[in-house]
């Protein structure tokens, strides 16, 4: 009887997670190489698979076999017990969603983002309006559904962060705040005494060059090529697809070879993590990502924490010069760690400093508490971004493009996602600190040339578990402490205060 | 009641259509940019997606629809009629299938393919045959449920084009065998007497370049790019995944740059078909392909009757120069032509000429009538094979990569799918022939440079009727004469008399 429950279970959960991962690869098609005019198709299938998705998810039948399990949930094994206590939330989570709208949203979202994508290179946020009013209103729709008549923001954010709300971040946010603030204006001050660096004015790097210095880093981290992929795309990102089918992707500025290179480590981070989660589980929660933050977490720390160093630089820089002979000789791994590290206020989020990036999240966050909490019209949303873009990182945003057009995210309705993105910085300072106690010295691992370390220990505290534990548990598990921004603070100023000898 | 049953039909129909469109991206994905590791899981995916497909085809609900929309069906117009007669035969294959042998039949060939790639690539059949034995068997057992007790070849003959069975190819294959044999005995004696045309000995053809140019000329043909992909595999297909979403594929030879070019021609002149059917009747066998002798008349039209013409090399010479400036000066397209239609007995049936390739063909269907009508053993297949290869074109076989393993079809279970490839040809001739008394001189439109009116008579005679007519009334509707080898042989005698000076 048991058994039986358990295979009807079973099947019906892989199903959904079939279903899902068939809708990630058309959507990564969608986003990497689909041609143009497939678009309307593709939103429809896509709709259409996201209406088959909710259908599994919201059969009666699977809510009673759920049902059964919790009630002998004491005499499952961990890992069936993290299947059925997961699942649970994605039913709930779906059932309080009717099926026309979650293919309504699907369907908005698919055409919406070849709207943004052309308003974006147009520089024309007037094109995008139309479609972020129609997302938006679903939204709040949703927000209604899920969370009843005294719905608010606070829905959107649990939704991406297991147990996170407005009042959790407010004073979180405001703690950094407190602290960085003061940090980016010494940094300011102390730049203005000497001149800045950079790479040779108007130097070209040819992308194939740029390209293949990437796969030469992401392999050396440890993405399995055999296993994944690297492609093309407006906004990188990162999809695992299936077993032994992970896809990262960038995109190139042959005026920039940084740009390009952080962001392959980035969503190498988020990669490794997806090849790393156990195979055997794959199809159930037990085999998926717990959530937003700690993924965030790990595409940061091999971002920022190894990426941004000048032991990093020390490995790489012969290989990176073979690419690009024409870079001055004398050029150190000590000078390309500044350059790569320059804290500059800037207008476009996935290229800013460490320092900058929280506040570009703050004030993403500020935005949609105004749209959610106070009904900002759509049409004032340039004015109000341009507004507090001004206001908090002193300089004038030229252009839609380099400001509210700028992100993926509002496309496809991922309202209450931003700040997932600084709890990712503030576990990965808080993981590496842990790391430093088990293994040593940090940048002595990164100079030594072999990461595997690194990887291992990842794997080990964070990959295996998939969604056995809720987020901070696992960070808990993992450093011996619950999270906090303490490390995250102490690792900027003693970074930065070296870099620009405050 | 009857809009009701309508929309039932139209919904069930829809969905099935929809799901075959998943199955192949994902498999379009599978033989182009797949991970190595992601086979395994592919393969389930794709057999899980095989059943839930054959669940829809063989739902009774939809039999049921279906029988009381043939009760009416002198009431439909001729575009639902149509639908309601391709949806008959469609249920009637599948519901005598059990679901259970076709989910085996796509994972045991998901897997093979992989297995394949490898043994072509290692020339070992051993490798191979224990997939091949299964796929056989499981072919069997699909005789066995398709034509019952007395099942034999001709139920595979038929599956793939529609009322063709070895009584009618064997006398067919006898009579183009009378008249090809001694032609290309005529024109190899004729090839001893003088020296052999051919490119620059060891002159290489980048990749990039050969690239370049097959996308120009595939868009001088008409091939909508915005609407279409061009990537690159082992063996060149056509896959029409959805509206405004038509890849083709191709391979590169450094040494060769024809077996790129008319490949490409090739798969173009299948995406032109696939590219013409009529939009609005997407999702519907209304909107789809009649079948594959009539795809592959599309194909071949494009690539002999079109793309093996002096008026061609006329036409696109300066810019085949443009990208390889190292060829010789005097060069003409006239020489072009000769090299291009070169006939020799070679190995690769995918690169053979106008004359040989039939004979190709025809042994194909030999060995497939010998393994399923007189059990061939599977381990005696690369025996019989070289057997006959050195009887029919009188040249030994080097090894397995060159003889048996050269074709992708077996690997996923086509039995009965070669002898379609000869009615191409022959389609193809009689088209044209046809083409040349509505619109004038073949040559004359070719060397205008504008191809645009023959693609409009495609599409009017051919591309928009989708699956409304049967291939041998489509080809009589479109010539005024049923389907015949007459216009084929008048063709090939024609052209190599004149290219030979026989």
């Amino acid at each position: 009887m048991r058994q039986a429950l358990q295979q009807e279970f079973d099947d019906r959960m892989t199903n959904w997670y079939r279903l899902n991962g068939i809708r990630s690869h058309l959507s990564w098609d969608q986003q990497t190489i689909m041609p143009e005019k497939a678009a309307l198709g593709r939103g429809q299938t896509l709709s259409w698979l996201a209406g088959q998705a909710h259908n599994h998810i919201t059969d009666d039948k699977l809510g009673e076999v759920v049902s059964l399990l919790e009630a002998e949930i004491r005499d499952l094994d961990d890992d069936d017990a993290c299947n059925v206590r997961r699942m649970r939330r994605e039913i709930d989570l779906a059932t309080k969603l009717p099926v026309e709208l979650v293919e309504e949203m699907a369907s908005v979202v698919s055409q919406a983002r070849q709207v943004w994508q052309d308003a974006r290179a147009a520089s024309d946020f007037a094109m995008f309006a139309p479609s972020l009013q129609k997302i938006i209103d679903l939204t709040k729709a949703k927000m209604q559904y899920l969370g009843g008549d005294s719905a608010n923001y606070d829905v959107l954010l649990d939704e991406y962060e297991i147990g996170m709300t407005m009042a959790d971040y407010d004073p979180l946010f405001a703690g950094l705040r407190e602290r960085l603030v003061p940090l980016l204006d010494k940094i300011m001050r102390s730049q203005r005494k000497k001149p800045e660096l950079s790479l040779p004015e108007g130097m070209q790097f040819a992308i194939a060059d740029q390209d293949s210095f990437c796969r030469f880093v992401s392999a050396r981290m440890g993405f399995d090529f055999t296993a994944g992929r690297l492609d093309t795309t407006t906004h990188p990102f990162c999809s695992g697809l299936a077993v032994g089918d992970t896809r990262i992707t960038t995109r190139y500025d042959e005026s920039d070879p940084f740009s390009c290179l952080y962001a392959v480590m980035h969503e190498t981070g988020h990669g490794l993590y997806e090849q790393g989660l156990p195979d055997q589980h794959a199809l159930c929660p037990r085999g998926q990502a717990i959530s937003l933050g700690i993924h965030e977490s790990q595409s940061r720390l091999w971002e920022n924490q190894i990426g941004r160093t000048t032991a990093f630089w020390q490995v790489v820089l012969d290989t990176f010069k073979e690419k690009f002979p024409e870079l001055p000789p004398d050029l150190g791994a000590e000078e390309m760690n500044r350059i790569a590290n320059a804290v500059k206020p800037s207008f476009i989020r996935v290229e800013a400093d460490e320092i900058t990036y929280n506040l570009h999240i703050m004030m993403r966050y500020e935005i949609e508490k105004k749209i959610f909490e106070e009904d900002l019209p759509v049409a004032e949303i340039p004015e109000v971004w341009n507004t507090m873009f001004a206001q908090w990182f002193g300089i004038e945003v030229p252009d839609d493009s380099l400001g509210c057009l700028q992100d993926v995210h509002w496309s496809y309705g991922a309202f209450g996602y931003f700040p997932t993105y600084t709890l990712g910085n503030l576990y990965a300072a808080q993981l590496s600190a842990k790391m430093v106690d088990d293994l040593g010295d940090l940048d002595e691992i990164i100079r030594s040339g072999d990461w595997s370390p690194i990887l291992a220990w990842l794997r080990e505290k964070i990959h295996s578990h998939g969604m056995l534990y809720d987020p901070s548990e696992l960070i808990e598990r993992a450093t011996g402490q619950p999270p906090s921004p303490e490390p995250f603070l102490d690792y900027v100023e003693k970074k930065y205060s070296r870099i620009y000898g405050l």
